[in-house]
C-alpha cells in the first residue's frame, strides 16, 4: 500500500475500524476496475444488456407492471440531467465521468493568499454550517486513511487502469450525507423510484462541488467526490455519521441507509469526529429483513465474513458483504437499481417524525427484538405502488 | 406586441390582471436592456463598480463589519458555483448567460415518438408530483400572456439586443416556487446572506432543467428559464403562487417573499391555475415595514402608480414599483445582494411553525393591525448577527 506507512497517523477511528472489523494487516487497496459497474464495460461474465441505454429515454424499455412504464422512465432519466451534464462534460476527451471515475474538476481558482484560521475547531463548525447551507443532512470530517483510497483510476471510455494516489497533503476528508426521499423510496423497486437515487446524485453533486469551491475559495485545496476516488462507507463510519449493516450499507444515525455520500478531499486544517455506535450490529445481528426480501439473495444471511463472494469486493476485512454480480444482475433484469433492502430496512424511517426516532432508540436497545416484531406488526417496508406517488 | 392578439386566448387569470392592476392597452413587453444588472453594462448613470467583480474571490473587498469577511464572500461565491458553470459555459461563444440573458441550452433529446396523454387534469398532477420531487416548494401551471415575455433578448457580451419571441406553440408555463432558507434570511443583508440568493439559484437551476429534460423526455418541447425570457412575478400570481407585495416581490401563499421564481415554458397540454388572494394587498396597504427599513428609499411609501421612477421598471400598469436605480446603487456600496424588504416583512416567517401560519392567517384578515402589532412587538425583522449563523 503505497502511501499508507509513509503519510498515516493512526487516530483512534483507525483502531476502531480495525478491531470493529477485523482488518487484516494484508488487506489492498480497492482497485475500481473492479467495480461491478466497470466490470460490465470489460468482464464478459457481467452482461449489463439495455442497463445503461435505458438511461437514454430513447433506448428505455417499458414493462407492464406499474412504474416502469415512460412517465416512469422519463422522470428517472431527468433526474440525471444535471449529474450527467457536470459529470460528462469532459468524457469525450478523456473519458472521465467525473463523480463516478474521477473527482470533479469544476472548481474556479481561489485566492492568492489563504485565510488566517483561528482554531481547527472553530473551522470545523463552519465546515459544517457551511455543508448543511448546501444540503448535507450530516456532515462528518476525519483524517484520510489511505486504505480505503482507491489504488487506481479507471477510464470508462480507454479503460486505462493507472495507478492513483490522492495528491500530496489532502489528508483530511470531509463525509456528507445527502438524504433521499423517503415517500418515494417506499416504491423501490421501481423505474420511478430510480428518481430519488438521480435527485440523490444531484443534490451530492451540488452539495460537494459547493463545498471544494467553498474551501478553495478560503485559499486551500479541497477536490469534490461521489462514487469516485475513495470507498465511501468506511470514511463515513470512521467520520461517525453512522454503522455498518447487513445490507452492506451505511445506516446514518439520523437518515437511515435511504441516503447518498459525497465527500471532499481538503488540506484544511480542522478538528475531526470519531465513530458512534448506536446499536445497528447487534440488531442486524437479530434482523434478517434485507436478506429475507432481496429477489436474487445477493445479502448475507450469514455472521461477517473475511472472504467476499467474488472479485467486486474487498477480501481481508470480516463484514456482511453483498454479492455485487448477483445484485447488479438483478438491476439488469428490470433496467433500474433496487434498493429493495433500503426500503424494508427497519432503519429506514421518516425521521422527522417522533414516532420514528423512538423507533430507532428501541433497535438499538435491549428491545430490539420488541422493535423488530412492531416494524413487522406494523406494515413498515411495504411496497408503495407507484401509482399513489404519482396522486393518480 | 408581436404576438399578443395572434395566438394568445384571454383566460380568467389575465383579467385577473388586467383588473387588480389596471393594466393599460397600451402595454408593452419589457426589454431586458432596461433590466438594472443589465444597464450597468452600458448606462453610464448606473455604475457597478466592484460588484460583480467581488463574486470572484480573488476580488472580494472584505470590510470590518460583521457578515462580509473573507469566510462570508467564501461561501457566498461557492453557492453561484454550480449556476455559473452551466450557466456560463456557453459565454466564451455565445455572450448567454443562460437562466440570466438567456434560457437553457441544457437539454439532451428526447424520444420520436411522444407519450399518449389521457388528459390535462391527470398530466398536471404528474407535473407537479415530478416538481416536488426537484424541490419546488410549490408550483403553478398558467398559460403564457405574451406581454409578460421579454421584447428582446440582451447579450452581455456583445450587447447585441435582438428582438425575441416564444418558440411558436410554447403556450403554457409551469412557474416553480424555491423556498430560500429562513435562518440565514434573518442575517440579510450581507455579504453571507448573500449564499442564501446562491442556494436558491443552484436549486432553482437543479428544478427547472430537470423539469424541462422531464417533459422532453416525453416527447414535447420544454425550455427551462430563471430570470431570462420573461418577467416571473406576474406569470406566478397568474399561476396562483402567491400576490404582489409593496416590496415589488411576488409573497408565496406557503414560503412569503423569501423565495426564488423559476419557471419552464412547454407545449405540453395540462390544467392550469387561477390566481389566488389570501389579503396580501390589504395588508401591505397598512404596512409600511420594508419602505421604512430600505435604507436607499427605494420601496415605494404611497399608493400604486401607473408611472415607474425610472426606465427599468414596465409603466402602464399601476403598482407599487421598487426604485431599481436606488436599490441597486445600495447593493454596489455593499459588494453585495440586500434583500432587508425580504428580512423586515411580516410574511418572511418559518413558515413549518404553525404560529407562523397563524399569523399569516391573522395577516389576511380583520385583525391585520394586530398581527403588524404584534410582529412588531415580537422582535420579528431584526437582524441576527452573522456570527450567530456561523455558530461561533
Amino acid at each position: 500500500m503505497s502511501k499508507d506507512s509513509a503519510t498515516h497517523v493512526i487516530d483512534p477511528s483507525d483502531e476502531f475500524l480495525n478491531s470493529r472489523f477485523q482488518i487484516k494487516n494484508s488487506i489492498q487497496r480497492f482497485n475500481p476496475k473492479f467495480d461491478i459497474f466497470n466490470r460490465s464495460l470489460w468482464d464478459d461474465q457481467i452482461n449489463p444488456r439495455n442497463f445503461f441505454a435505458s438511461y437514454d429515454i430513447a433506448n428505455y424499455a417499458p414493462k407492464k407492471s406499474k412504474g416502469f412504464d415512460h412517465w416512469d422512465y422519463a422522470l428517472r432519466n431527468a433526474s440525471w440531467h444535471l449529474t450527467d451534464l457536470v459529470g460528462e462534460q469532459h468524457f469525450a476527451e478523456s473519458g472521465a465521468v467525473e463523480g463516478f471515475t474521477h473527482p470533479f474538476t469544476t472548481q474556479v481558482p481561489g485566492p492568492d493568499v489563504p485565510i488566517v484560521l483561528k482554531s481547527p475547531q472553530e473551522t470545523s463548525k463552519r465546515i459544517k454550517a457551511a455543508a448543511k447551507l448546501f444540503g448535507a443532512g450530516m456532515t462528518g470530517i476525519t483524517k484520510v486513511d489511505q486504505r480505503w483510497v482507491y489504488s487506481h483510476s479507471f477510464n470508462r471510455k480507454t479503460q486505462d487502469n493507472l495507478s492513483f494516489d490522492l495528491p500530496e497533503g489532502m489528508d483530511t476528508v470531509i463525509v456528507l450525507i445527502l438524504p433521499m426521499d423517503y415517500r418515494l423510496g417506499t416504491t423501490f423497486p421501481s423505474a420511478l423510484s430510480g428518481s430519488t437515487t438521480g435527485v440523490g446524485y444531484a443534490d451530492s453533486l451540488q452539495c460537494a462541488t459547493m463545498m471544494a469551491q467553498f474551501i478553495t475559495n478560503l485559499g486551500f485545496e479541497a477536490m469534490a467526490s461521489l462514487n469516485d476516488t475513495a470507498l465511501n462507507i468506511p470514511l463515513a463510519i470512521k467520520a461517525g455519521l453512522g454503522e455498518y449493516g447487513r445490507h452492506g450499507l451505511l445506516i446514518s444515525r439520523d437518515y437511515g441507509p435511504n441516503v447518498r455520500i459525497a465527500k471532499v478531499f481538503t488540506n484544511l486544517p480542522m478538528a475531526i469526529d470519531q465513530p458512534q455506535e448506536f446499536g445497528v450490529r447487534a440488531f442486524c445481528e437479530q434482523c434478517r429483513k434485507c436478506a429475507d426480501a432481496c429477489p436474487p439473495r445477493a445479502i448475507a444471511q450469514d455472521d461477517p465474513q473475511e472472504k467476499p463472494p467474488n472479485i467486486s469486493s474487498l477480501p481481508n476485512i470480516k463484514k456482511w458483504t453483498v454479492n455485487a454480480e448477483k445484485c447488479f444482475k438483478f438491476w439488469v433484469g428490470m433496467n433500474t437499481d433496487c434498493a429493495i433492502c433500503i426500503r424494508v430496512c427497519p432503519y429506514n424511517k421518516d425521521y422527522s417524525k417522533w414516532w420514528s426516532r423512538l423507533g430507532i432508540k428501541l433497535a438499538g436497545g435491549p428491545l430490539r427484538r420488541f422493535m423488530l416484531w412492531l416494524d413487522n406488526m406494523l406494515g413498515y417496508g411495504k411496497r408503495m405502488a407507484p401509482e399513489a406517488w404519482w396522486k393518480l
